[in-house]
């Protein structure tokens, strides 16, 4: 017998699982709609259906030993997920919830720390112990590892990156601040800076064509691709703001590296190049030259799935 | 015979020292000038023969079993003082250097951190695992305590509050960059705000008549203190960009409390208030109302040996 463990990670449109063995080979794995305005037990209902139906297959092989999980607005600490704005959930209790299904070790974090952890554990992190990993989708999620561990501060909720301020009375940001991070680096971010454009230049540009809600990052990354000026200049503005950020995060927490991943993370030197020169022309002289900026190891299919069991592998390590 | 440790706090202008027991009481204490033209070596010089003379009526009672030293740019890593900009030193191996006077255990850290250890085992954040400590003197240090231990970060030199952009393009900083939050943030960044409402302003103000030279920032408190506008103005603006790097330094590492300390800390509400106000409106929906902001609980002429002999002794506990 095999130990394995189950991640789940919850998204706010699809939750992905799958069963995860030490190396971080992914046994199989499965995905279902979350359904976010229904209640969260009814999600998990659905995912132990298909789980145990497709896990008796493996059962003579592999023991399951525990669950991990990534959720947006997950909390460490409390094993609960506490009002996450996307899914019509209030508070859960995850952790009593799960001793419903199987009664062993769980643990449950929000998702830019489970990335942060697979990372760590199975990706571009793997042997390092100070490090920052950025999370690029709809929004910036962030999670920090300080001396080997994630950290989750005080109240277990610490990594938010996304949320500190970039642009003096800036955009609005969805938490209910200006100017944070987020609303300029991220896939809704770099729409909203091309739409800036737009308005302020006199660029010829495809992306003249498409509706606000029509437009997606990877349009804007096509359109630069193929000298779409004011998509270049969207993806320049993008790495600009993040390098700056990151430089900040540099003077607080001197990591080793800084992995990008998510979506836009694949737009790749496009986004990396203003990153990095910008990073390094604000880092302190002693930081200069030193700090990597590396793209994550793990495939964007699974990194959330190797995110979820990389926390719990961790924790049974302890 | 009782254990104790020694505390040697390095300054620009002077070195203070002195022996501290388990509690925290100190023992003796002393000071010289640091002569940061002269070698390193012939400050230790200095150092221990005024020690070795004042501990010669202790040591009957006395056990010295560690060195704790804070100092500007002292690598905890490295054992090393790296290049102060007010020392002609370069770089000085200062564990190496302890052993020819004292070989035993040795721990060295920058003064801002050594502060932050202080505060911990013997000041306002007892019993805290994680909060953030503030220095406002002539510059602008903090300490940051993650999960009850120091972050050092990967190269030894996390914690630099003081150098995170504030203001974009804005005023030029000893480390090179622009708009470092130690520009606006500490007894000379109220200084150089001062000059600026008073350019900008018409109010009668009594710092009319004195010189940048001259102005300290204790002037600025007490011309606050009966009423002038512009001394008022510049304590305003100070807490309002000192409390919205707060809010981002929380939304990074979520810490239980902000600790104060050093000269303009003893300002109090004047500085606090707007400091308090500015950090919570800025602060993510789940750190509001739940931030500790206070001041530290050690006097301020003996809170430098304190953290330094802290420091050890938190290595001996280990």
């Amino acid at each position: 017998m095999k130990n394995v463990t189950l991640g789940i990670d919850i998204g706010g449109t699809n939750t992905v699982f799958g069963i995860v063995d030490e190396k971080g080979k992914i046994i199989f794995k499965d995905s279902l709609p979350t359904n976010g305005m229904e209640p969260a037990e009814s999600l998990f209902e659905r995912v132990f259906q298909v789980f145990d139906e497709k896990f008796k297959k493996f059962a003579a092989d592999y023991k399951l030993i525990g669950i991990g999980m990534g959720a947006p607005d997950g909390n460490y600490y409390t094993g609960s997920i506490e009002n996450p704005p996307n899914l019509n959930w209030g508070y859960v209790n995850v952790a009593n919830a799960m001793k419903k299904y199987y009664d062993i070790p769980f643990a449950l974090t929000n998702d830019a720390n489970a990335a942060a952890i697979g990372e760590m554990e199975f990706g571009s992190a793997r042997g390092m112990k100070n490090f920052i990993q950025v999370t690029l989708g709809t929004g910036l999620g962030s999670g920090i590892v300080v001396d080997g561990k994630m950290l989750y501060g005080h109240s277990g909720v610490a990594g938010e990156l996304g949320h500190i301020n970039i642009v003096k009375d800036g955009r609005k940001c969805g938490c209910g601040n200006r100017g944070c991070l987020e609303t300029y680096v991220s896939a809704t971010g770099i729409i909203r800076t091309v739409f800036e454009l737009l308005a302020s230049s006199r660029d010829e540009s495809s992306l003249r064509n498409i509706s606000f809600n029509q437009l997606t990052a990877k349009q804007i990354y096509d359109a630069a691709m193929s000298g779409d000026k004011v998509a270049i200049s969207a993806f320049k503005y993008t790495g600009k703001l993040l390098g700056e950020a990151l430089a900040d995060a540099v003077a607080i927490l001197s990591p080793e590296a800084i992995v990008i991943f998510g979506g836009l993370a694949q737009a790749g030197e496009i986004l990396f190049a203003p990153t990095r020169k910008n990073m390094e022309s604000n880092l302190l002289h002693f930081h200069k030259g030193k700090i990597k900026l590396i793209k994550s190891g793990l495939e964007e299919g699974d990194a959330a799935i190797l995110g979820a069991s990389a926390l719990i592998w961790q924790e049974l390590k302890k």
